[in-house]
């Protein structure tokens, strides 16, 4: 069983931590967005990237959901007193990878090399894989000007409205080493409940990744991040609402449309499901919501079940 | 009364400092080493001017004399978990300020203008002076061949033997605006008991910093860093030996010539007064070493009044 999951941030580690768990060592590849990657203070920040790979590392912050556990925010404090940008909270752990990070990009390490040295550093098993190595910064259209994803996402908080997405220099764009390689090989892909529309959508968009898939012998399931009509967290509801489509399970999977061959929906959403259910698409109901890591296990265990349904 | 310090490092930083409690607000301009500047992890790091600015900010680690006190070390300890170099100390809080003077510098600022503003923040009413704005980085020629300062001095620990000394760019390099003001209008200069080969004479190489000394109005005081044969911390005594020269305070009278109206030594050498004292050079003795901030204090108003003295 080789399981290659698609994951943006907090609901994509944790679905991916819960895989993690599930499979046996080396049997999970994560395919990581980085369209929200930034530079900031001289420094390349991969805040995706970061959550999936401290989630699976055991180090993440299980309140916030991103950042690093213990971690301490004196260099913010003294660089905020000094007048300098807080707005993007980067604690003193965080700050020493990013360092590092900054380091061997500079001298010319790629993203996805330096990824898994650090990954090999704190023992996590499952490949870690950025999208690209390339750069494909994404951009929020909003009816207040065309704005970086970081400049909206957390400066702004989200409150500018919606019109459209860019995901820059997609085109040139090329798929990370292994990314491919890992599709094809794959016996499942996961689709994790990640924001569609700036968390897996500019995976998706990067040149071969998305003939990969579906050219893939392998299910392909999507776990709704959208329950009951809201998202677990961060802007997706509010995107699909500002866009003028109702913010739903249903509009998830219409939103994959073809790609899905099962789809994950929370229990709160049980009465969508007829609606859903074709010849081509399998819908499974479930507490989908993961509190605890116990909670990101049983959805992984569900998911890697409904593919093996599927596979048959 | 206008008092102009040229100051390195810790010693330095802490004559400085007593000179600031000694004077009324505003009285002191301190003309600060850049040549043990150099870039790091991205970061570009004046370690001089940070350790004369923690000083007079009351922000200094009175144990180490560099550093701040209260210091955490998350980001280094995670970077070099991570395989990265961990050999130049850097905490927390001073990685915040490093982070905001380089976004500042990358921006266009100054590295005076940063200096000042980082000064005013903390409430430091002295003004601290970079003795340039340009890069002028000091190489230290060895037997092991040409090494960045802080790479002879913090990597490899000042152990290579030393040869000479290189401040690359220094013909090119400007005073810092301010510089040559302060010194037109000292009413009594002093050097403080710093590096005269790597801290001093940096200074002094900057065209336009040494003419501007000479014909100041005003008496010019050294304090000497080397007492009984040593060097109160770091390696001038140890310079001054491999370059075939005595390391004592009478090494550091005739390094400075003609220069001096005034020279202090330490109670422990008042066997040397006899053979320094002279009707240009007037020596004082007295205990040099400081302690605490109490000694700053002392030692500063004993180098204020021998600089009365001498002005008659």
């Amino acid at each position: 069983m080789k399981v290659v999951a698609l994951a943006g941030g907090v609901g994509g580690a944790r679905l991916a931590d819960g895989l993690a768990q599930a499979l046996p060592a080396g049997d999970l590849a994560v395919i990581v967005n980085t369209g929200d990657d930034f530079e900031h203070l001289g420094l390349h920040i991969s805040p995706d990237l970061d959550t999936v790979c401290y989630t699976l590392a055991g180090l993440a912050n299980s309140i916030t959901g991103w950042g690093r556990a213990s971690e301490t925010w004196q260099a913010l404090e003294t660089l905020s007193t000094l007048g300098g940008p807080s707005w993007f909270r980067l604690g003193d752990r965080d700050l020493g990878l990013h360092l590092e990070r900054t380091r061997r990009l500079r001298r010319g390490d790629t993203l996805s090399v330096i990824t898994q040295g650090f990954c090999r550093q704190w023992g996590v098993s499952s490949l870690i894989l950025p999208m690209s190595d390339d750069p494909v910064p994404t951009w929020v259209s909003t009816t207040e000007g065309e704005l970086p994803f970081q400049e909206y996402f957390v400066h702004r908080q989200c409150h500018p409205q919606v019109t459209g997405f860019r995901f820059e220099g997609v085109q040139q764009a090329r798929p990370a080493p292994g990314v491919l390689d890992a599709l094809h090989a794959a016996t499942m892909i996961v689709i994790c409940p990640s924001n569609p529309w700036v968390s897996i959508d500019p995976i998706l968009a990067v040149p071969g990744i998305l003939p990969a898939i579906q050219s893939a012998a392998a299910p392909i399931i999507a776990v709704s991040p959208i329950i009951a009509g809201q998202a677990v967290k961060g802007p997706a509801a509010k995107m699909y609402a500002e866009l003028g489509i109702e913010p739903s399970a249903r509009s998830v999977a219409l939103h994959y449309g073809n790609l899905l061959s099962g789809i994950v929906i929370d229990i709160q959403d049980r009465n969508l499901a007829p609606g859903l259910a074709t010849g081509r698409l399998e819908v499974y109901i479930t507490d989908s919501i993961m509190k605890s890591p116990g909670d990101r296990l049983r959805l992984a265990r569900e998911v890697i079940d409904l593919g093996v349904r599927i596979l048959g």
